[in-house]
């Protein structure tokens, strides 16, 4: 049996918006477990906080004894952007949606219980489907409605084209809610519209509308833009205890507040009273240790927070790093930088070539952490100390030149 | 063998529009005769005069050796529009499409050669698309490119609603073009849009792009707006000579000339002397009868175009019809008015079940030509002489109270 007011309380806790709550009471009344749905592309396998906020409500309310629907959005994959324009949606292999679907089913099982959560490919109904009915979908609904999705509005006005295809997905989208019959979608604020949709397609087909709630997005650890891991400002909760330790302790402390009230499990008296601490005279780098651990924990154990705390502390305490460490303004053209290049315009290397060369070796840090990967990207609006060998040391601000929009 | 210079006179003749004639001259040098595409509806079955320029188009370029594929829309047709918004795209049955396009032939086949010319229907090759299909067709325009489209353009300015479907209809409509390999196409005026729909589609998917060649669109009977059968101006080429006739007599002088140059044979320095007799004082009367003789000759015989001259003499010489007759005019909401409502509006029936009675008795005549039908409507920015028995007139002009935007 359903407790209604604890599965109320736990679905609005930290979430956006709940919409329509009296119709979710309702549904809650009958007592039969809700059918909740959650709609992952199987493009990008790397989880991170950001992903993590609708993860841990679903993990909350699973624990409630609700059911779980993990939609892997495969049919549009295997499409992908037919324009070619948009670089995140090249169509996959049927092989390579497979092997992204594992590896996000793997990362959010660290988080859901996978004997209690089905997993659905929408390709399993969408596959079959022929030309009439996307005719058919696509009369459900109108130019002027579509463009009202901020995005697509926003491209409108500025003269940035919108293929067509683009207008079919958040249908096919919310056609997925009509074929599970979903009670609740879950999603972030920036998915409202496409949840609506799904609202709208299931009372055309006669069905209850699910109730949508959406949960806010995780700043990245620029502090600036929504946590993305083609903006490079992630944490991924694959990362090492290492790496999270030093990404946490790279936060400013405004940010750190944001983190502790989306991502830690302290109460909000808790934070207030961490808050009135510090402004007493504590010093914040030490609540922000104890963030990075909780965190860690989560995703390692204890261990491996403690572990990656004592690091953290050896290199901070052993003054590796000199206090006057040169600072220096990077301002880019594009999304992101590779690193290579930014070593090398930081005169940290005196060439893109040496800067492989040096990644290869283990000789590059970012705060301090260790970086061998030589695809990484830098995005714009971050600030870090990168560091070359023992002794070449720079603080580099990257800064968009201009600020495109983001589609 | 093609020849060229006869065929390129032959496609400009009369066109409103040939797009690019540069390249048509190219394909024209192959030798090989054109692939001439033209798409119809089947929806509607009965064909106007509207429908023969392109038709007579047709049968000057199948008479010089050209390829006709008559291309019937029946996939569409069997979705209808879903929003069930539009009452003229109803689904049809397959059985209704089957019957519709048959009596689009035959009555096609009053002008084009049956042995010569190529049906298809596209739901042979959109019938068996995936959902898949449509995606990646939607893909290849965007909304701005559509919303170019007049009437998308209109609509959208006024804020009538537009559904998305129907921005996939110019896509499928573009891709038959695609799957015929079609060196030609020919529409009205009206579908140059539609048409480029085609070239574009043909150029993505590398084919040379067919030329498009539009035809004026032919004012219907009240003058005023394009030939319609659902606004109630337009004369079938099945109808009786005697109907023909008499709807031929009641166009305005300067709608004749219209006629003349666009249904005529007759050259263009003939019509000019016409014009120049008529200033010197003769009758346009006995012009527009050499132009109903003509028209009637081409979708009945010369007998039939002589026993229909007689028999309106007779009427018109027998002076049935008083000199006063009594002159109103009728202003209407609608697109159309029903005969019957028609009838007791202008005082000629005390009721529309007297109209009913009297249309039934076959009473009721409309410029002299009797009229049965009680389903008939009459469109706003028509005259015509009503008249019910022996001896009630009126003289009814209909005037639109407020004129809508064509969708």
């Amino acid at each position: 049996m359903v407790d209604i007011a604890t599965t109320l309380t736990a679905i609005k806790q930290g979430s956006a918006e709940v919409l329509v709550e009296t119709a979710l009471v309702e549904r809650l009344k009958t007592g039969n477990p809700l059918r909740i749905k959650f709609g992952m592309d199987p493009t990008a396998p790397d989880l991170h906080l950001g992903h993590t906020l609708v993860l841990m409500k679903m993990q909350q309310l699973q624990a409630l004894g609700h059911h779980i629907v993990l939609l892997i959005g495969d049919f549009t994959a295997l499409i992908g952007d037919p324009t070619g324009k948009n670089i995140t949606r090249q169509p996959l292999a049927k092989e390579q949606i497979d092997h992204n679907a594992q590896t996000y089913t793997q990362q959010v099982f660290k988080l859901l219980d996978p004997q209690k959560t089905e997993v659905l490919f929408n390709s399993q109904w969408l596959g079959e489907k022929g030309a009439d009915f996307v005719l058919q979908l696509a009369a459900r609904t109108t130019v002027a409605r579509m463009l009202e999705r901020d995005d697509f509005n926003k491209r409108f006005k500025l003269g940035t084209a919108i293929a067509i295809h683009e207008f079919l997905y958040p249908l096919l989208q919310g056609w997925d809610s009509v074929e599970l019959k979903a009670d609740v979608e879950l999603g972030g604020t920036d998915q409202k519209f496409n949840l609506l949709m799904g609202r709208e397609l299931q009372k055309n087909m006669g069905q209850q509308p699910q109730t949508i709630v959406t949960m806010p997005l995780l700043e990245g650890t620029d502090g600036v833009r929504k946590m993305s891991k083609s903006l490079g400002n992630y944490i991924g909760i694959t990362e090492s205890a290492e790496q999270m330790f030093g990404k946490i302790m790279s936060l400013s402390d405004a940010l750190m507040w944001r983190y502790y009230d989306l991502l830690s499990s302290q109460s909000p008296q808790q934070i207030t009273r961490f808050k009135a601490e510090i402004a007493a005279g504590a010093n914040p780098r030490d609540y922000k240790i104890a963030l990075a651990k909780e965190i860690i924990c989560y995703y390692h154990n204890t261990t491996a927070a403690k572990q990656a705390h004592k690091d953290f502390m050896a290199r901070f305490q052993q003054g590796a790093m000199p206090d006057d460490v040169p600072e220096m303004t990077l301002r880019i053209n594009d999304k992101q930088i590779p690193i290579a290049n930014l070593l090398k315009q930081a005169q940290l290397v005196r060439s893109t070539s040496e800067a492989l060369r040096m990644l290869k070796s283990g000789a590059v840090k970012i705060d301090g952490v260790k970086i061998t990967d030589k695809h990484l990207q830098i995005a714009p609006g971050t600030e870090n100390i990168y560091q070359v060998g023992k002794r070449r040391f720079a603080k580099v601000k990257i800064l968009l030149i201009v600020e495109k929009v983001e589609v």
